[in-house]
């Protein structure tokens, strides 16, 4: 951490200058000091490093920050001194620069082609493809299968979503997912679509998210063992829940009991993004009021939807969900019917009164929640779901089975008394 | 597997195509089959999923011709087929590409916007930066660092490369890091340079490799360490050397003992990238001869080096990577001066009898090791150390520690009596 205090100097005080100074004189002799202290040197830069790992992004914009305050004199001064070996007590400030050695385009010497990573990146992801699963859940005839149709633009869902499908509603909460494999622009998704029918249609809903519950779990628990196992596959096959679609009706009024009680456990265990579905029902005044109340409700319960307040990961991300954050529920309208308007083919609900442009944000939320789940937040509900909710339940899971690692066999192999004396570390970070 | 098989079929062979319809009528009845086995119908698709998975690229490969083949008419059938909910005999045909619904962005009744999530990955990479670690290994002199130095084009070795840099030659083998953060167009690249002197240094070199056998395992074992951790980090600090350059003296003879001994050890721990160091010595006819004598004496030992045959991903990668390993070891001469030619200032070595362009292809290899280890495969030079070198290591690992994890707690849990009974699946891949 010792660079990134140094990086935060005031340069005009005094006391912090001087402070700086000593550090950059102990950052010379760093190799031994930490020989001295009887501890293998690469360990301990490690350690500094995970320490600095996290605090990346930060230091990164302090630097930034930092490098557009010196500008190229700092540079200038860099190089010469690198090509010195001797360090004289007056270039401290440049010393602790070095420490940093934060190396941009301006300071090297040619074109090195770093950002080449990313093409291949993405021609890897082009040539391996994705995989997205989402899940719905709200009692019969909210028009889920239609809004999943609407959101892929093609027949995703179980159900043939035409008038004339006949289904007898199931006494019990079954779930059922279907996989399809879409292409667009040369890039592979294989979407599968969980649905849950017989959801809230009951008599007694009693305990009626259990099934769900106990599903999203099975994908975690799959995707562990698979994890854990000793000869793995190079590629886990992903069968978590990436994002829940929770169907509110458009009742005007408050949350019902069991939509608190169903978001309330599942909002602990995967990504919940709650809608207002048939919006089409709500005029402008009933859906901005029944919208604000929900938002209250999900407040005063601690239920915590997407994109979770404490899983921001900057500020940058921070300001931007928090405006998606202010326009939750979404409240979407979903078709599979084109219409003429003004020349165009638009998707649309047909009504004597006009047409409900499903995609005109003007009309209804259905854009945003499209952008949300496909064309922003795809990769960071994959992200959420493998980093908070995957690793909460691998955490639940290992304590619950007392495996402690550092008690079985791996704590045999010698990296206390190997060679790790031996390597020396330099951190320029 | 039914449906991949179903891809195969020629529609010309009567015997297959009866056996077409057959499989297209079962897949209609797959939910109830699966449930009569008293197998958990997710499970069961799990595991169809999971062959499947494995056969991706290649089913991708087949539809994309299958599609070619049939052009828009079939796109057509699918769609028609997909509004009844009847199914008739005659469109068998049609029902085993249903099957597959491999849904293209011609299917698709407008614009979903799965490509974004490239831009998704590309910013979150952006934001987090990456993390490559090179090791160099070759006895004193040959110009490792300056080598390193003129890839990256700034001085991120720890030597300063000058020629009155004065340094005892140590009489062990040490092991050395220095870590920089270098940021070109907005890509943030923590590098680190581990290197190795001492090696091959000594009257006797006997064992000089075990303490970088050593360094590489004692960075699979960290990871390996961390992975397992109940309390994980978000992301793994990444110590493993996803490189290593091998340096081999411009003898113009064979590959020595020495060369051979470690090779032999490390290729199968570390992806190596051999090079004829300071290659300015030789002739034309007496590189081509050199390079030609290596690659059959890396043959004759059984010495894998990177890029390695059996990794290779598919086809496409297949012959890329040959046209690689056909001209490796790259001859290379490494420089921080920049001269005049012609105008343009280049990096070169100046001689009396001409200047070396160290980046212009038809003087040395250097661009080709560069454009390797930088622009076209540092991705995958990190990939194959995770899912090769490192699973290698893991499995060997958990084999000694007789970690046996089905064995252990995690079996406790209620897996096979769940609710898996209650999920149907369906998969249209």
């Amino acid at each position: 951490m010792r660079e990134e205090t140094a990086g935060e100097t005031d340069p005009l005080d005094p006391m912090e200058e001087r402070e700086e100074k000593e550090r950059g004189i102990m950052g010379q002799e760093q190799q031994d000091e930490s020989k001295s202290e009887g501890q293998p040197a690469s360990m301990n830069t490690q350690n500094s490093m995970t320490e600095k790992e996290e605090n990346f992004v930060e230091v990164c914009a302090e630097m930034e920050e930092k490098g557009k305050e010196k500008g190229m004199e700092e540079g200038e001064m860099k190089k010469e001194m690198e090509l010195e070996a001797e360090v004289t007590v007056e270039l401290s400030q440049t010393v602790s620069a070095q420490q940093m050695s934060f190396i941009r385009g301006s300071d090297l010497f040619g074109y090195v082609g770093i950002e080449a990573v990313l093409d291949q990146m993405r021609r890897k992801t082009m040539k391996a493809g994705f995989e997205f699963n989402i899940m719905v859940v709200g009692q019969s005839g909210l028009g889920k299968s239609t809004l999943v149709n609407t959101l892929f633009k093609s027949k995703v869902s179980r159900k043939s979503c035409t008038p004339n499908y006949e289904e007898k509603i199931s006494k019990t909460v079954k779930l059922h997912s279907v996989s399809h494999m879409i292409e667009e622009k040369g890039v592979k998704m294989k979407l599968t679509v969980i649905d849950t029918p017989g959801f809230g249609d009951q008599i007694n809903n009693e305990n009626c998210w259990e099934p769900i519950v106990k599903y999203v779990n099975e994908q975690y628990e799959k995707y562990l063992r698979e994890e854990l196992h000793v000869n793995r596959k190079r590629r886990i096959p992903d069968s978590r829940v990436h994002c829940c679609i929770y169907f509110l009706p458009a009742t005007g009024h408050r949350l019902r009991p069991i939509d608190i009680e169903f978001m309330k456990r599942l909002g602990k265990i995967v990504s919940i993004v709650p809608v207002i579905a048939k919006a089409d029902t709500l005029t402008i005044e009933e859906r901005q009021e029944f919208k604000e109340r929900i938002r209250q409700d999900l407040a005063a319960n601690g239920i915590q939807v997407y994109p979770q307040n404490e899983y921001d990961e900057d500020p940058e991300e921070h300001i931007l969900n928090n405006r998606i954050r202010e326009s939750i529920p979404f409240a979407v309208v979903g078709t599979d019917k084109e219409h003429q308007v003004n020349g165009n083919k638009v998707l649309g609900r047909k009504t004597k009164w006009g047409i409900i442009e499903v995609e005109n944000v003007a009309h209804c939320e259905f854009a945003n929640l499209r952008d949300l789940l496909i064309r922003s937040h795809l990769q960071d509900l994959k992200d959420v779901t493998h980093n908070i909710h995957y690793e909460t339940y691998r955490v639940q899971r290992l304590n619950e089975s007392n495996m402690n690692f550092s008690e079985l066999g791996l704590s045999t192999w010698p990296l206390e008394n190997g060679t790790a004396d031996k390597c020396e570390s330099e951190s320029h970070l």
